[in-house]
């Protein structure tokens, strides 16, 4: 079901994003209580609208061009806190409720690497 | 001065990076200690060599098509604590230490403005 409220505010966070030559913004999500950073993607005007009337996180793929809705097959789903959008428009910060991996590698957080000296370090155990 | 371990560090990270036609990959900045994400830009390769290498983050600005050295005329610089490669490639997360506002704005974060409710509202007063 969609809360009145939550259409309205899809309408105010679309009215102040600027999207690229390819309609898109980029997308960070952020583990909401924890902090972590998790992933960062890409959302169209029709992901926007659908993650803020859902409550459910829907990116837009590059590579697939077409909607993602983020856990559908792997259940690893990501539901939205609260959206932020920065200061030009062109990005969104999604706080999240992670369910399980964000990483299809199963990794919790797609930023596993780390430069340590003079490496590139795995710095994180897949959780899944 | 740089570290022979950093310059190295750089070769690392920069081979596990996938740039795009622009050449640039994504840079999350996140305050280290803190959790807050602070800001989203773009790195080239230039701009990834010398953060790694001088420990100050550099980005590469598509407004001005020019080296973007964060700070350097705000004085709102970014430390480098540690620099993180997504599961893909085309994304770093930088953990930062800054100083004063991430935002040209004034504002700490670029992520100033969240949708509560029908409307997107400011969360946060500017600091500087």
């Amino acid at each position: 079901m969609t809360e009145p409220g939550m259409t309205r505010g899809a309408d105010a966070v679309l009215a102040a994003l600027s999207f690229d030559a390819d309609g898109l913004v980029a997308a960070v999500a952020q583990q909401h209580d924890s902090g972590e950073v998790l992933m960062l993607a890409w959302m169209n005007r029709e992901a926007v609208r659908e993650t803020l009337t859902t409550g459910r996180v829907c990116y837009w793929s590059r590579s697939r061009q077409a909607l993602w809705r983020k856990g559908e097959s792997s259940g690893h789903v990501q539901r939205l806190v609260e959206l932020r959008v920065d200061c030009d428009g062109d990005a969104v910060l999604l706080r999240v409720d992670q369910t399980g991996a964000a990483c299809h590698t199963g990794q919790r957080s797609c930023f596993f690497r780390a430069a340590r000296g003079g490496a590139l370090v795995t710095i994180a155990a897949p959780i899944a």
